[in-house]
C-alpha cells in the first residue's frame, strides 16, 4: 500500500530549543509524518533561519501561527498541513490550539495543556464543536513497558491496587538559576508557566502515569509544595499524598532541586497479588514482585507481551529503545488516528492509546488542586 | 592485653524467635560479649530447653526476668551478667528495662523502646538516677555506609540539607495474616505493640535514620496511616510528610503491605551541593551525586573512609558485610562503652556512636505524633 | 543556512527485515539524509511493494541494484542518490559495494564487510581508485559513552592498557533454529554468511570495539569456536584469547547460544591507573574504577564530556538514548563526511569518527584468523 | 538438647591477619565451635599476645603447632581440641595438616590445600589411614544462592550445560606491590605460594565453583597466564579456556591486576533450557534467564528454596547475608559432620556439603595443569 505521510506544522521549537528538536525527530521517526511548515520563533527572521535549517522552503516559514493557519488552510489537500505541533511555553498553548482547531487542524501539544484549568475546559468545548483530534505529549506513557504494565493491571495480574508511589526527582534547578537558561527562565515565570513550576512541569507527568497505568483516578490530594531556591516565585519541589477512586493510597514526589538527579522518574504499583516497578532511566525493564516468590524481569521484546506493547516496540530484545522512541510512539499512534479519520477507517486499538483532552483536563485540575491544597491548613482536598 | 568478655543475659528470644537468634549472633560476633544467662520464654521449661540449646548451664536459665536480675545480682563480679538484651514484644520493654537498671545492669533493647511515650520518659528518669548504660537497636544505623554518610554530611560535603526521602517498603503483611505467625500476631495486637504497627515497627527506623545521618531533627509531621488488610486494628502502611529543624522538607514512606518487597529500606538526602543515596539491600554502596558531574560510588572498604566507618568494618572491599554485621556493630560499640565505664577509661569516639535513650524518646514521640497527625484533619503537627 | 538532505538508496532491507527498518530510521533521524530509491528485494514486485510502503515513487523502486546504479547515475545532481546502504546477507556485499563505487556512489554497508578477506582487500583497492567514501556499520562504536571511553584512553586517563575483556552473549540461536527465521537461516548458511556465524556476526563487533576504544590492535589470537546445536555448519559460540600490539592481554567471548541472553555486550578495559566498564544494555553509563578510590559513573549528558561525545548526543541527561540513536550517529557522521566532500569543506573531526574500509579489513582478517586458529592445535596465531 | 560446642585450635591467624579473624568469627558464629587454643604466630610471645587478646588462657597459647598437637592430645576429652584451623601461607599447610591428622584432630584448611599436587596426594593418603575429617575453605561455595544454583542444575532446570563463564577480577595487586603488605608478599613468593599466585589464590576458587555448581568436571585447559607488574615471579593474571566432562565449553578469567575491581567474582552457567547468573558482590540474588521469557530473580529467603539452601540461611528475605555468613556455613556444616562422627549419628545431608580432600586434589591438579598449559605452545591440555 502506498504510504502518504501526514504533513505537520510546528509552532515554537526553533533552532536550539531542546524539545522542538525532539518533536521533529519523534514525529518523523516512523515515516508517517513530515514537517512541512512552521512558525518556530516570535521573530520572523529566526523562523526562516530555523525553517531553512530544517529543510523547509522559505514560503512555508510563517511570521506567526495565525498567518500559518490562514495560509495553510488555503493550500490544496495534497499540500496542506494536517496537524500542528505546539511546542511553546505554556501561556501560548490555549490560543494556538484553539485557533488551530478552528481552522480545521489536528493538534498535538506539549503539556501542561494550558495555562490554567479554565482554559483547558474552554479548549475541550472548542474541540467538541470541531472535527479536530487532540493529543497531549505525556511522553512517559509512550514507553513499551508502561503499556505492558497498564495491560497487566487491566488483566488483573495485581488484584486490587492498594498503593502507588511515583517519584520524579530532577536536579537541574538545584542551583540558583542562570537567567540565560531559557528552559528554566520561562518555567519559573508565573506569567508564562502558570501557578506552578515543579508540579506543572514534571509532577503532572507522574500523576498522569499513575492514572494511566492503574486505570484509577486520583480523588483527593494533600500537598506540600516548596520554593527552595531564593528569588523564585513558583514551586521547585513538592510532595503530594494521594487517594484514589478505589480507596488506594499513593504518594507523588516531584523535585527539580534534587541535586545530582537527572530524570529519575520511577513508579511502583502495589496490588493485593503482586506489584510492578518501572524506572525511566532503565525503561526497558519492568519488575514484577510477588509475595514470597521469585521476582520477574519483564523486558521489552521478550516473551508474550501484549499487542499494544508490541506495536510500540521497534527493536528485538536487548537493543535499548529510549526517550525518543517513547515520544515517537505518541506521534505514531496519533498519526494512525488521523489517518483513520481521514480515510474513514476504524483505527487500530493501539492508535487510541494516546493522551487526549480528557487527560489534559485531569492534568490541569491536578495542578490547580495541588497548589490550593498546598496553601491550605486543611489536610485533604477533593479533586 | 587479656580480653575479658562482657557477660550478657537475655529476656525473650527463645528458640525459634528470629530476632533473638540475631541478637545472640551479633552480640558474640566480635568476641567482646558472651551469653551467660537468660529468661528466654514465659514458660520456664521452654527457657531451660532454649538455654541448654544455646550452651548455657541449667542454673543460669531463669524462670522469669525478675528472678534473673535478683539471682545474677548475688553472683560475684567475675560471673555476674553485665548487660541484658531485651528481645520481647514492645509491651514488656518498659518493665524489664526499668527493673534491670534498678538492679545495676546495662540494657540493650529492641525498638520501639517502650509501649508509649510516657513509659520512655519514665525510663529516661530511671536511667538518670542509676549508673546503667542504655542502647536501642536501630540496626540500620550500624551499617558502615550509613556512618560514612553521616560523617560526610557533618563535613559539609552536601551543604545545607534541603530534602530527605526515606522509603521503607516491606510486603510480609500484604496477605491476610496467618495467626500462627508469631512475628505478625503481636505486632498487630494493640496491647502488645502499642498504638501503631507499621510506624512503630519500621517507620521509626526510617525516622531515626533520617535524623541520625542528617544531624537534623524532625519538627513537624503530616501523616496518612492506613489499615489495609481487613480485620486489623493497627496501621500496616503509612506516609508522613516531614519538616526538619533547618527548614528542610522530607517524606517518610513505610509499608508492610507492599506486596513482593523484602526489606527495601532506602534513603536519599539532598543538599545544596550534592546528594547521598543508600539502599539497605545493597548496603555496601553509597552513591553521591553532584550537579552536572559524574556520580561517585563510595564502597565499604575502599579509599579514605572516616575512622568511625573503618572501626565498623571487618572485611576488605568487595567482601559483602550484611545485616548481622550492622547489628554486631551496635553491640561492639556498646560493649566498648560498658568496658570503658567499668574500667574508668575514656571510650573511643566510635563507642559513643550507639542509639541511646534520647533516640528512644525521639522515636516514641515520633510514633505518637504521627498517629495523632494521621487522625487529624489539620495538616501539620508539631513534634 | 539552507539544509539540503543527502539522498540515499538501499539494497536489501525490504518490508519485514529488521535491520533494514533500523537503517531507514537511523539514516533519516537527524534530517540529513532521505531515502529516495531502493532495490529492496530480489523479487521486483516485492521491491515495489516495499518502496511504496516507505513512501517512494514507483519509478525509484528498481528491479535490481545494477539497474538502480545505472538509472540513478543518469539523474540530475539534484535528484540522484548520493549514497547507497547495503543491507543484504554477507555474500552480496562485495558485488554491490564494488558496483556502487564504480558508479560513483558512496557506500554504507552492514558488517561483516564482505564474504571473505580477499574480497575486502579487492574492495579497498577499488575504493582507492574512486572518489567514493565507505562506512561500515559497527553500530556499537556509535554510542556516546563508547566515544567518551575512547577519548579518555587517548587522554591517558587509564595509563598503559593491560587487559581488555569483551563479552558478547546472545541467546537467540540457543534453540534448534526455526527454518522460517530468515535472520537465522542465512547467518548459519556458509554460502551466504561465509566461514563463520557467531564470530562474523557478533564477535567481530567485540573485536572492533576493543580496538576502537583502546587504540590498540590485536596482534595474536588463540581461539576455540563451537558448533553447539546439532545440524549446524558454522560456529554459534566462541572464545578468543587476545594479545594486543602493546603486549596487553585480552579475552573475547561471543555466543549465540547463551540461553536467555538478549544482546548483552559488555567491555572492560584495565589500565595501569584505572579501568573503564560499559554495557550495551545500559549504554548511557560508563563506569570508571580506580585503585582504592570511589568509582565514578560517567553519564551521557552529564559534565565535561569531550566534543565528539557531545556531538553524538541529542538529549539532556537522564533521557535514555539507545540503539537507534547509536546507529544514527554513524549515519550522521558519515553524512557530514559526504557533505564536506561534496562542498569541498573541511569536515568536523567528529565526522571522521566512522568505521571505514580499514576497519573492514581488520574485521575480515580477524574472522579468518580466528577460524584458522580454532582449527589449529597450535596455541597462538599472528593476525 | 544440651549443646556442647566443638573445641577448635588455630595455626596462624594471629592479631592483624585478615583471614585469621574471619576464620574465628565464622567458626564461632553459630555457637557450634569455640576457639580453645592456638599457635598463631611463629614467635611464641606474639602467639601469647594474640591468644590473650582472643580471650584464651596463656597455657593454651602454644609455641608451635607441634607442641599444640602433642599437648592437646594429652588433655581429657572434655577439654581437648577437636579440630584445627590452618590459616598459614600455603607452604606450611601440608606439614601442619599431616601432623594434625596423625594426632587425631580434624582439619579445616585454607586453600590451596598444599604447596603442590604431590603433597595433596600424600595428604589424601594420610587421611585415608586415619579417622580425621578434612574441609577446605572454598568460601564462595558457602553462599546460599550458590547452593540453590547447584540444586536447580541437579534438578535439571537448565537441561544439558553447554557453557560456563567464570570471571574473577580483583585489583589489589594492580600497583607495584608494597613489601609491607604481608598478604601480597607471601602470595607472590614462590617458596611460600607455590608455582602460581593468581590461579592458586583466586582462579582455583573459580574452577571449584564451576565444578561445584554444575556437577561437571573440567577435562581440558588452554591457558594464558601473565606476570603483569615488573619484578614479580608469579602470575598476577590469567585466562583459561575450559572443556568439561560432558563436552561443555567454558572460560575462567582471573586477575589481581584488574585495576579498581574489588572481589568481583561472577559466574554464568548456560544450559539448553535456561541459564543461571550469580555475582559475589550481590550474593543474595541468583538470576535465571529463559529463552524468550521474562527472567527470574531468585533471592535468599524468598519462596521454595531447597532444604540445603535454607539450612545455610539465617535471616529473612531482604536482610543481606554476606561473606562471613558464607564462610560460617562451611564451619557450621563441617561442625555437624564432626558432631555426627563423634556421636555416631547420621549427619544431615547439608552437613556433607563441604569442600573436602577430593576438591583439594582437584584444585591442586588444576593449578599445576594450568601453569603447564600456559607454558606450552600446544593448545589443549588434559587435566
Amino acid at each position: 500500500m502506498t504510504m502518504v505521510k501526514l504533513k505537520m506544522g510546528m509552532v515554537g521549537g526553533g533552532q536550539g530549543a531542546f524539545i522542538g528538536a525532539v518533536h521533529r525527530i519523534a514525529a518523523q521517526l516512523d515515516n508517517q509524518i513530515e514537517l512541512v511548515c512552521g512558525a518556530f520563533n516570535q521573530n520572523p527572521d529566526d523562523t526562516i533561519a530555523s525553517g531553512l535549517s530544517f529543510g523547509l522552503p522559505k514560503n512555508r516559514c510563517y511570521a506567526s501561527y495565525k498567518e500559518m493557519f490562514i495560509e495553510e488552510q488555503k493550500l490544496p489537500d495534497t499540500e496542506r498541513m494536517d496537524l500542528v505541533a505546539i511546542v511553546t511555553p505554556n501561556h501560548l498553548h490555549y490560543d494556538i490550539a484553539t485557533l488551530a482547531i478552528e481552522h480545521g487542524f489536528h493538534v498535538i501539544s506539549d503539556k501542561p495543556a494550558t495555562l490554567n484549568l479554565n482554559q483547558v475546559i474552554a479548549l475541550s468545548e472548542t474541540l467538541a464543536k470541531h472535527n479536530s483530534l487532540y493529543a497531549l505529549t505525556h511522553t512517559y506513557s509512550g514507553y513499551p513497558m508502561i503499556k505492558e504494565a497498564k495491560h497487566r493491571i487491566k488483566q488483573d495480574e495485581l488484584g486490587e491496587i492498594r498503593k502507588i508511589v511515583v517519584n520524579y526527582p530532577q536536579g537541574w534547578l538545584s542551583q540558583p538559576t542562570d537567567e540565560n537558561n531559557k528552559q528554566a527562565a520561562w518555567r519559573l515565570n508565573p506569567e508564562m508557566a502558570g501557578i506552578s513550576c515543579c508540579i506543572a512541569d514534571i509532577g503532572v507527568h507522574g500523576a498522569h502515569l499513575a492514572e494511566y497505568i492503574s486505570g484509577l483516578t486520583i480523588s483527593h490530594v494533600c500537598a506540600d509544595l516548596t520554593t527552595t531556591v531564593a528569588g523564585r516565585y513558583l514551586d521547585d519541589d513538592g510532595t503530594v499524598m494521594l487517594r484514589f477512586s478505589n480507596g488506594a493510597k499513593g504518594v507523588l514526589l516531584a523535585s527539580q532541586i534534587a541535586t545530582g538527579e537527572e530524570n529519575n522518574l520511577t513508579i511502583s504499583l502495589y496490588g493485593e497479588k503482586a506489584s510492578l516497578h518501572w524506572s525511566q532511566e532503565s525503561p526497558n525493564s519492568l519488575i514484577k514482585k510477588y509475595p514470597n516468590q521469585s521476582s520477574e524481569i519483564i523486558r521489552t521484546g521478550v516473551g508474550n507481551l501484549c499487542a499494544i506493547t508490541q506495536s510500540n516496540t521497534r527493536l528485538p530484545a536487548g537493543h535499548p529503545e529510549g526517550y525518543i522512541e517513547a515520544f515517537a510512539n505518541i506521534y505514531l499512534n496519533f498519526a494512525q488516528q488521523i489517518h483513520a479519520l481521514k480515510h474513514q477507517l476504524v483505527p487500530p486499538t493501539s492508535a487510541l492509546d494516546v493522551p487526549d483532552i480528557k487527560d489534559a483536563i485531569r492534568g490541569m485540575t491536578f495542578i490547580e488542586r495541588v497548589v490550593q491544597a498546598s496553601e491550605s491548613d486543611q489536610k485533604w482536598h477533593k479533586i
